[in-house]
């Protein structure tokens, strides 16, 4: 069986301009980078900002398991199944972040017979967004250091600085780090770590941001830290939002590349799923709109963090109307969490798929309380069973939402074509009545109860001393009245990640607060949630090679 | 007066595709970032193999003083000067490193009208080769201090790792640091420390590299540590170096854009010119010399560092051969160089200025040591007076240097005539007839000290016990037989910047010795080197900004 990189770097790419004029996008406004990646200049958006959107397409999953769902592959092989049956159809998805490329293998374009290409490219520096915002991050970090260092006229309280630093790589030796060390010439001594790139509030800022100006505006905005009366000390205070604005002005635009089957897909920004909200650039979204009749966009972990920001924050912000929701999930996956252990997967059993398909059930339901309609893709396994299938398909109907056997994995956009064709029949039948969970004016605690109690069916959220002193003092700073940002973990519906399928009879404890306020939201801290992820025992770096023929291995 | 970024945003820029084909560079071997950026593929270099080389000029200085020489926009200018009477000519210099710019005012991208262009992208993230190299650099850290976390298996001292980890940054909190703290979890902690991308050895080795492949090996070579038996560490024994080179992949195409007269401009790589050689790519120059009648580069600082460097290192690595060398500067300076004030330097002052020419004299009798013709460019202020100028006229041609007045910064290429004509004559009449200093097989003290001696004009060399200690652990390791890169002060011809002119009755006092065994030189230190630089109290960054209407202002 052949590898991702063999199955990417074996495509027949075609010129991206030729890709972009398929979309009538000229020349004139694409830029070029190499000849199979571009950005499309954002006066593409503003010269059809009076054409009518097409539709908009989320794809999202059931809680994620150690089997893995696919839900980028499925992303991808929809969009070329709707390009196969005569629809314009955009896949409109996360960059990947570099770092993780050298830790785990398994990247993040896709896999199988529906990737996005050139894949090594857009694993690594791609057309270099994410090493612009590292550098504005860090830029903001050294202006920051550096005020203090000259005086600190801010009288910035250097025990209360919120802002750290960040490096697009996993590096676990950075989380907590002391700088300043050496003396008087070099700097002033003080606790500080590094996150990974995408944790970066700028990076959450950028993929909501509405144009340069707007990003600037809000990265002004962002507290960097509070002084010693306890006030709070913007970037703008520094004076760096020029200089970030201007750090970003080309990686504004989105990234066209295409499938491996020559279909457009619009690659831009990726935040964190967890501290942000997990989406692809607003500007993507929105040109994919104005330029195909499907975008298939996705959010990241399962529905109960992605498809909720998607909605509440995403959709929120942009004025976005999804027309439908595609839930992917395996039958592997679903007796994961009916309780099968990993060499049971393979097996027929339909007590624990039932089990688990509690865990599908319930993302529906949350999916139709937006208003939406649902859309399940079992995405498809050799060791799947007829009757397994069966009841699948047979229990998503009962729930009101279309189930449809997906194989993109293995056939690409042929495997996709009946999740595209119910994909058009629901987007062209039922109408979507959109519609947000929660108003960003109530109360912080009733935003974050909301959520927990409609979406994960908790009983209640306990908040511990600390935060709620937090929440005291966020009303009393007025950035209260944001949308809430889940900080959860993707394992469970809870916020245990052992709880598996649907669990029931639980609270939710969040213990930490933090304001995103360049980005526009508040975001809910309910564990541990990792920013700098480690490398493991056996990097898959020790084995990544470029070979004199040029051939990559190692790479996925 | 117009300032260098008014100037440059006002360029009447042609296709980069144009520039290329007046090359013969077709379409096929460009690989485009927007329309006034490429890389040129490496198979032109291959498929050019066989044509001879044209002429390489290299551009260099008197010792640097705040008055600054213009050694870049003289540079450029000769260039477009050579373009300008008939010639093929290209100037091949070094890309700008990020940090600085949000530093100090003064952009690396020429000045006045003797500029590249677009000099925004020049000066930022260009075509993203130092973000590579950033990488690179950060991932071999991580994955030692992944090595040592993960069980230590290669018996890593973690007091004696030399790798440090590096940012495109001005940012001074870094130098000194403690890392992995935190706990188990969270790696070992140890001091670290952050220098700028410039100062890395890949930097370094991107700018030797032959190829690709070239890159690889030598990366591998690369101490990052030693052992608690004083063994070293290699890259390779971390198994890095095929990453490295993946992620070096697209660096190493050499990138095409042109001066502010259309003419061609290769800008790629850019070394430290302290702990390492200051030069622009090898492939680079290279291909320039494939392309062009005429090649201009240049190398950092004076002629004391840069071009000894240049020579011994650059030139003995790449059978580069080169036919003529400028030197360049002005009478304010050289007055600066005699003692006059800052306030004096445009007031006309023989005696001042006949102190300081001595300054210029070495350098000119240096270049000659390496049997290069030497031309000295006198960089016009309008304060200079006829009888200065006159003054440095005769006394060049008495030490057996053409010298002719340059005016690019006002003028461009037609500022440059004069001396285009001057260094054609002399690349075509006078023979080069060039030599190393050293044979790099000499011991380690013998080396250094005839770069002392014939270079710096010093007495002799002293090395301090914990360096003699450290050359006879060179040569039991085997490394000894490299040539030297010396760091010293660029200001004065010896070790103690305020020694201006000519300093006599000297010693040099070297009190460390480094090795960048994949570089392949050992670098000699004879003072503190600041290998990350710091912001002043007013960061440029605070006045930068990109307007609504997309102009930029601030930056330079």
């Amino acid at each position: 069986m052949k590898t991702d990189v063999q199955i990417a770097q074996e495509a027949k790419m075609i010129p991206i301009n030729d890709v972009a004029a398929k979309l009538g996008i000229s020349d004139e406004n694409l830029i070029n980078y190499g000849k199979y990646k571009a950005k499309v200049s954002l006066d593409v958006l503003e010269e059809l900002k009076d054409k009518p959107d097409g539709k908009l397409i989320l794809v999202t999953a059931i809680n994620p398991t150690p089997a893995g769902e696919g839900k980028t592959t499925t992303n991808i092989g929809l969009s070329m199944g709707l390009n196969k049956i005569g629809k314009t159809a955009i896949t409109a998805i996360r960059e990947p972040s570099l770092g993780p490329s050298f830790g785990m293998k398994g990247g993040a374009a896709g896999g199988g017979y529906a990737q996005v290409v050139p894949m090594e490219d857009i694993n690594l520096h791609f057309t270099g967004d994410f090493h612009a915002i590292t550098t504005s991050h860090n830029l903001i970090s050294a202006l920051l250091d550096n005020h203090i260092q000259q005086g600190n006229e801010l009288n910035i309280d250097p025990r209360r600085i919120v802002w750290k630093r960040v490096m697009d790589m996993n590096d676990r030796a950075l989380r907590n780090i002391v700088i300043g060390l050496g003396g008087k010439p070099n700097g002033v001594p003080r606790e500080d770590g590094f996150d990974i790139t995408v944790a970066s509030e700028i990076m959450a800022i950028f993929c909501l941001a509405s144009s340069l100006e707007d990003l600037k505006e809000r990265v002004g905005n962002i507290i960097i830290a509070y002084r010693y009366d306890g006030s709070p000390v913007f970037v703008k205070d520094i004076h760096a939002q020029g200089a970030v604005a201007l750090l970003m002005k080309d990686a504004m635009d989105p990234n066209l590349v295409q499938t491996l089957e020559n279909t457009p897909a619009l690659i831009h920004g990726g935040p964190f799923a967890n501290i942000a909200h997990g989406c692809n650039s607003m500007l993507a979204t929105k040109l994919s709109l104005k330029l195909a009749e499907y975008t298939i966009t996705e959010a990241g972990f399962g529905a109960d963090l992605g498809a909720e920001k998607f909605f509440d924050i995403k959709a929120r912000f942009g004025d976005l109307k999804p027309d439908a929701a595609v839930i992917v999930a395996t039958v592997r996956a679903l007796k994961h969490h009916g309780g099968a252990k990993k060499e049971e997967l393979g097996i027929e059993n339909l007590e624990q798929l039932s089990r688990g398909f509690e865990n599908l059930e319930k993302h529906i339901e949350n999916i139709h309380k937006f208003g939406v309609p649902a859309i399940v893709a079992i995405n498809q396994f050799p060791t799947d069973t007829e009757a397994e299938l069966k009841f699948v398909l047979e229990r998503c109907k009962e729930l009101g939402a279309e189930a449809v056997l997906s194989e993109v994995w293995a056939k690409g956009g042929e495997g996709g074509i009946e999740l595209a064709k119910k994909v058009v029949e629901v987007a062209e039948s039922k109408q979507s009545n959109f519609k947000l969970l929660y108003d960003a004016d109530e109360p912080i605690k009733v935003k974050i109860e909301k959520i927990a109690k409609e979406i994960y069916g908790a009983d209640g959220v306990d908040f511990t001393k600390s935060c709620e002193k937090t929440i005291v003092n966020i009303e009393k700073m007025g950035f209260d009245k944001m949308p809430i940002c889940m900080a959860k973990t993707q394992y469970s519906l809870s916020d245990d990640p052992t709880l598996l399928g649907r669990p029931s009879g639980f609270r939710v404890t969040v213990r930490e607060i933090r304001v995103s306020r360049g980005a526009g939201f508040l975001v809910a801290l309910t564990g541990d949630i990792m920013t700098m992820p480690g490398l493991p025992k056996v990097p898959a770096a020790n084995n990544i090679d470029i070979l004199p023929s040029g051939e990559i291995v190692g790479l996925f």
